[in-house]
């Protein structure tokens, strides 16, 4: 199999990261978003929306979605189990990378899309939306920093995607000048202990 | 346990399927959007994003995000499967649910949300971004028809929790006059089987 990946987008690195937790390597092929190469044939043959990273199968089918990608590495290889250990444990998992994507990571990534440059011509901007993007996610993150007040991780005692997705989302706000506020002393705790793992070097 | 739902939205919808389709019966708190009880003390103690659908477990859990509530469901009881079956299938529902829900149900939710008169005051409203995800919403359930010239389901040849995505946006649609354009004749006849089982009407 290979993963076709992109150095610089939050969602490849969501999945480096969890490769990297479980200790599985994959051979990688870059793929050069800054020159529209997943914008254009034949990727978007196979993956129409256009999104990196896509994990290629060895039967050829192009697994799209970063959580899918990382459901089909939880599913081959368990441990460490980054997803939930029981039933109830899966659901809550699943709930707080929810709300990490939806209101940490979206957030921030939507405040880049609708405004920088980068994303002009390529898709319908519309920078007053990324602006009322911005100021979800600084509220959000202020949410976040109580959250963390009561537990070491996002979803629990345990590392698990949760922390990966809301590590992507706030490392991401660099480009868009969002910050982890230094007055909020468990984001920036959490922050520091995820980012000293060596898989957020991935 | 308790479902925390509401008649009209997409959301709770979704879960209300999903349980028909699984033949489980839970009880059922109906709770006041309107009103916005969901915006208030004490429902955002529990759940601070004030989303609706909850389900409260028997242990006092507050489980959110309606795909979190259908995997809990999905690992209580497995039968009939509606997330997959294999490891592989697993992942390539993941995928599709995500497209329903990134391409159909959100853009279509997006253009009520920063458009109706529902949300003014509730939400940072940018009209103009409700537009632009009316014309992504437009495109892509052609794309959606297409890939059902392809296979029976969203997913594949098997109903899946990606079929309910689907049908909860595509019927959102109506507050927003969305609809399946009648030349759509795959996403016509997909439509017309997924609303004539007996869950669509949960």
């Amino acid at each position: 199999m290979k993963l076709l990946d992109s150095p610089a987008a939050p969602n490849p690195r969501r999945v480096r990261i969890f490769l990297a937790e479980k200790g599985i390597e994959v051979e990688r092929e870059e793929i050069d978003i800054g020159a529209g190469v997943n914008r254009q044939s034949p990727y978007i043959d196979q993956n129409p929306m256009g999104g990196v990273p896509v994990l290629v199968l060895d039967d050829g089918t192009w697994l799209a979605e970063s959580v899918a990608i990382c459901r089909y590495f939880e599913e081959l290889q368990p441990e460490p189990q980054l997803m939930g250990r029981t039933g109830q444990e899966r659901a809550e998992v699943e709930m707080w990378n929810r709300r990490m994507e939806s209101e940490i990571l979206h957030t921030i990534a939507q405040t880049f899309r609708q405004s920088h440059k980068f994303f002009k011509g390529r898709i319908p901007q519309v920078p007053e939306y990324g602006e009322a993007c911005r100021g979800v996610a600084i509220k959000r993150m202020a949410w976040l920093d109580e959250e963390l007040g009561q537990k070491k991780f996002v979803a629990g005692e345990e590392f698990t995607i949760a922390d990966i997705t809301a590590l992507c989302g706030i490392d991401f706000g660099r480009v868009s000048k969002i910050k982890i506020d230094p007055t909020h002393k468990n984001l920036t705790r959490w922050h520091e202990v995820v980012s000293a793992r060596q898989s957020a070097t991935a």
